[in-house]
């Protein structure tokens, strides 16, 4: 196909590699690969996992579980409990094995008044970022839910769920491994005090760059990351990725040449991109361009970036040694700063092996 | 209907008042209204201003053009004609009075020789934003791209389109109708001297701080504005409107309270709202609560508004004096920082007259 307006680009060899890389990592470590979906939200892509041998998965809201279920029966939704879709739960937990998550003693209690089905409930613990999740010090608040839990014939303990994403600020690898270790620490504690009340406990920890870089998960029993199958340019400031691992590009027209000011304009804006931002060197960017191939993209093209963006405009900043590169009616490759959110606006792929589009 | 997940919310009567202010402003000047529907993208809201008297309308690209193509025959894409969609652009030019945007002779050389249908073209220039749009004061190009327009058969020059959308950096009605000056006198200069030649050519101008703010459009022939029929936080903080004219809000479930950081979390995110910020007196803020009422919303909640915001989770600022307001399940209205992208995103709308849904 002729790519005429911007289009998600994605090539499945890196991607593949990707999901390789972690799922090697996790049967290493004897631990339960649980990708988190809400990166590609894409069956097709989800195949990618089964070829890796995985076969639970996490998501983040029940329409992303339920669209899942079609081939998926096993899911978590790593997303506080939103009891007002209890409908959406009881259909689903009728189907699949589903497992919730849950942080306080109050929607323990509204579930076990609504649900039909059995479900199986991860508490979910804070464990440094500070966004959700009870203090895992706060065992009375735990001990609560517990009993709650227990005297519900709908509802089994199914573990302790913390998300790191306090790594999103890191700028090293070893930033990184101190947010994980200390994670660690934290559920280690729970995982001691709960384990012979709860044997089959699990302790579930998810964030891709803690999952990309670390090499000990003492005490885990799964993991949720899910950006890695893409990465991005965030990822890789965090250091979580090289560039050349980084799975996705939106391929976007070039439409008008400003050299006065060393800038270009390209088919290309929030409505493609998302508007995440990254404080690079050069300020806030939104996307670098890299060098299209055959079959994909090579490296970074030097000093080429997104440096603005409106609702359909993307505005790259162009140095004079690169002008001559770009003309009216090319197509740039872009590399997103946020590649979850690229996709979600996205909703398809074309695929760089053969230039056709995959769908769901 | 109940709403249980992140709903688009649309005041009507807000809406429908907002159209009308800017519909009887253009009136009174004598001005085409010619709105741009990037804002709602949606037929339904179209029809609201059809009952306001228009009949003609502005979008962002080829696909937008060609979904209001079933109801409107007379669009002006407002985005450097991307030469890539040459085939949407005969089809489309076959069926409606197509206007197209062009900044450099080479897409108008690149256009002449691939219509099969007649264009008219609007020369975009550049009013002080420094996005897209030739510099005004060179004639050189100008004449180039008008010498070029004249020898295609299929090419007709309608006219001179600018944006002054540097507007939104302003923070007082005082800025914003400097950016106004500035720029009318930079479209009055160029009508003063190409209006002999071409005496049916007109100036079209568009942002929706100055058409909302400004009362002098002398030289001006047509407004292009859009946010306006909903506006938002942003407009709002420019000094556009008041908070009580914003006409569209997200309705999102509260899932977890953390009145120990005086904190909530609700489901609405960036995917929902999108990662569009404002930088406002508390700091960076994604958007403001607001009283739901029975059909619609009230004031403000003071000290209440979305300070951190992930895929899915919208995490709210929530003072101590206002944390027995709030219980898990219950349901709040979020004004949006950029209605344009959070409507981007929702697709769809639920009217507060009827709590019914609106497609297309």
């Amino acid at each position: 196909m002729k790519i005429i307006e911007p289009t998600l680009l994605l090539d499945e060899t890196k991607c593949r590699a990707n999901i390789k890389f972690i799922a090697d990592k996790a049967r290493k470590h004897g631990l339960t690969f649980r990708p988190h979906f809400k990166t590609h939200q894409s069956l097709a892509v989800g195949r990618w996992f089964k070829d890796a041998g995985v076969n639970s998965i996490t998501v983040s809201s029940l329409n992303m579980a339920n669209y899942f279920a079609k081939e998926w029966d096993d899911i978590t939704v790593a997303f506080p409990t939103n009891i007002l879709e209890i409908k959406k739960i009881n259909a689903l937990a009728k189907r699949i094995r589903l497992n919730l998550t849950a942080e306080s003693p109050e929607v323990i209690l509204l579930m076990s008044n609504a649900l039909d089905y059995e479900v199986q409930i991860m508490i979910q613990v804070d464990v440094g970022m500070g966004r959700t999740g009870i203090n895992p010090t706060d065992t009375d608040r735990i001990d609560k839910m517990l009993n709650l839990i227990k005297s519900s014939p709908k509802m089994e303990f199914k573990g302790f769920l913390g998300h790191a994403g306090q790594s999103y600020q890191c700028r090293s690898k070893e930033q990184i491994l101190d947010v994980h270790e200390n994670a660690l620490k934290l559920v280690q504690t729970l995982k001691s005090k709960y384990v012979s009340q709860f044997p089959r406990m699990i302790v579930s920890l998810g964030d891709t760059p803690c999952c990309s870089v670390a090499d000990n998960f003492e005490g885990v029993d799964e993991i949720r990351c899910g950006n890695f199958a893409f990465y991005d340019l965030t990822q890789n400031m965090i250091g979580s990725n090289s560039i050349d691992q980084i799975a996705v590009a939106l391929a976007c027209p070039v439409v008008a040449l400003h050299p006065e000011r060393n800038e270009m304009v390209i088919y290309g804006g929030g409505v493609h991109l998302s508007k995440d931002r990254m404080e690079a060197e050069e300020g806030t960017i939104f996307g670098r361009l890299v060098h299209p191939t055959e079959d994909g993209w090579a490296n970074l093209i030097d000093g080429c970036y997104v440096k603005r963006i409106s609702q359909e405009h993307g505005i790259v900043n162009v140095p004079t040694d690169k002008q001559q590169m770009f003309n009216i009616g090319d197509v740039v490759y872009v590399l997103p700063v946020h590649s979850c959110m690229t996709a979600d606006l996205m909703n398809e792929y074309v695929l760089t092996s053969s230039f056709e589009k995959i769908f769901d």
